[in-house]
């Protein structure tokens, strides 16, 4: 009963350059559970209508996922968001956004769920998010996501929420939204000042940066893939790896959490290749560890002894 | 007389929102010699008018870099180059481009540099390129650059040069406008199969992804800054510092062009720290070494044995 995460599951209709795909299991909560659940048990609480597919539900269970925290709303229609992409997949258009059950969601943590260990915030209301944690007992790692939304609309609430996670994780252009600041780094340290001790700013296709209140900075680069399909999921898998990872290992040491990134974009990588859950659901092991190998044969370099002959 | 560079020397007038300069020393062959120029003897080619102010030719001179090819033309207006950036400062936004000189210019290459093992072609028109080139006699090594004006307008004269680079250097957008590809691996193979035996997508403020036809891909971080004040001439000086250190250590095995990737993005982390080669300018040795730890800091990461425990 390690890791928590409460957020969304979906239904989604997306369009993109090379597809498109109606109704398809989505949501936050997912994209997370279906990449986490490669490296850890995950315990999930969210709530869907009495609308939603069995063949979801199964398709949760069968990754082995737990889903006693997953509420079936009588009479309730599942929260549903359609959107499309046009070249630059950086970039989500949203067409609609359903909230329905999530309208009245009240988060319910079972009670074996509160002992967790890891718990992932994923992107809901802030306030949902502070009532997950104010029901769970003493978490060795709080970790956070949010958008743009809870930016323009419940500021005060995401401040309150950021003072308690250890890990926030957003991407570029809500840093530079929440902070007014263009560099990402003057952006990074002011979301630190507001008490995470550690920030990730996701990239989309170009990586993600970490930085630290003790000063440790690093930058995941992405995995090179020829085909992308779908970005939908990107962010909340690369959230599962990484949080993922670090609940399997239990060290939160500098050097693992460099580790635990860069499961995080090997987790998106192969979200990305395919709609919906596609890809995730079909990952072994070895595929992981043959991209990590190579994320690192693509980043690392050494020095010469003797760097620059020219003298000054 | 190992590096010889052909581009451009210009009077640029910028504004960025951190700031405005009229009539400044700029030009791709300009900012590219003063940041190779840290590395090793730069001979550069170019022309500019009987307009050109004194204080820049001490400039260049002062610097160490050889002028013998630099032309004055008597009469003659020196290129100039006004435009403006926005928060986006990956996206130059010209205002004017005026020629001058460059219109009717000629590259003639001093005999004492024609046997130059090292050529890095700047943007100029690939006609004036492959002029270039018939003159030189044995290079070891030509790198070029080109802009989305020459894909545009001269695409055959461009593909003709193509054929005769070993390593051909392009930012994202011009790489997917060449290629009709959205995805940069899909360009670069494309790129590859037209000449080059290497490849570099520079992406401004993400970094610099290689290709190589042997099949070697890297992945180049960016220098983390808090103040960015000018992004003008930072590709040349990334080509400056990559080229500049090859030519310098004279060896091009993969390891070493990964090296010379980071001593790249080092100088396109110091050209855009301010205006013109206001920065380029005030380098010392050890600046260099020290961002290039820091890039080693940043980017490296090691695996556990055990990486994931969880069962499949």
């Amino acid at each position: 009963m390690r890791l928590l995460v409460v957020g969304s599951v979906a239904l989604d209709s997306v369009k993109t350059p090379f597809g498109e795909v109606k109704d398809v299991l989505g949501g936050s909560a997912t994209y997370f559970s279906c990449s986490a659940n490669h490296y850890t048990q995950v315990n999930l609480v969210a709530v869907v209508g009495d609308d939603f597919p069995r063949k979801y539900f199964e398709l949760i269970e069968e990754a082995g996922i737990d889903t006693k925290g997953l509420q079936i709303k009588k009479g309730g229609k599942t929260f549903r968001w359609s959107g499309y992409y046009e070249y630059d997949l950086n970039q989500a258009h949203s067409l609609r956004t359903e909230l329905n059950v999530f309208e009245t969601f009240s988060p319910h943590i079972p009670e074996e769920y509160k002992n967790a260990e890891y718990v992932f915030l994923a992107n809901i209301d802030p306030d949902l998010q502070m009532e997950v944690l104010n029901q769970v007992r003493k978490p060795k790692l709080v970790v956070g996501d949010t958008m743009n939304f809870w930016i323009e609309n419940k500021k005060e609430s995401l401040l309150a929420i950021l003072k308690k996670l250890d890990i926030i994780l957003l991407n570029d252009s809500e840093a530079r939204q929440l902070c007014e600041e263009y560099s990402l780094l003057k952006a990074a340290k002011k979301i630190l000042s507001w008490g995470p001790r550690i920030v990730i700013i996701k990239k989309g296709e170009h990586g993600a940066l970490l930085w630290s209140s003790t000063g440790e900075h690093f930058s995941a680069p992405v995995y090179p893939l020829e085909e992308i399909n779908d970005p939908t999921g990107a962010g909340d898998s690369f959230a599962g790896g990484f949080v993922g990872f670090l609940a399997d290992s239990g060290d939160l040491s500098d050097e693992n959490i460099r580790r635990a990134m860069i499961y995080g974009s090997i987790m998106a990588s192969f979200d990305v290749e395919d709609f919906s859950l596609n890809r995730l659901q079909n990952i072994k092991k070895e595929d992981i560890t043959e991209r990590f190998q190579e994320l690192k044969r693509i980043t690392h370099f050494e020095e010469l002894k003797e760097t620059i002959s020219k003298e000054e």
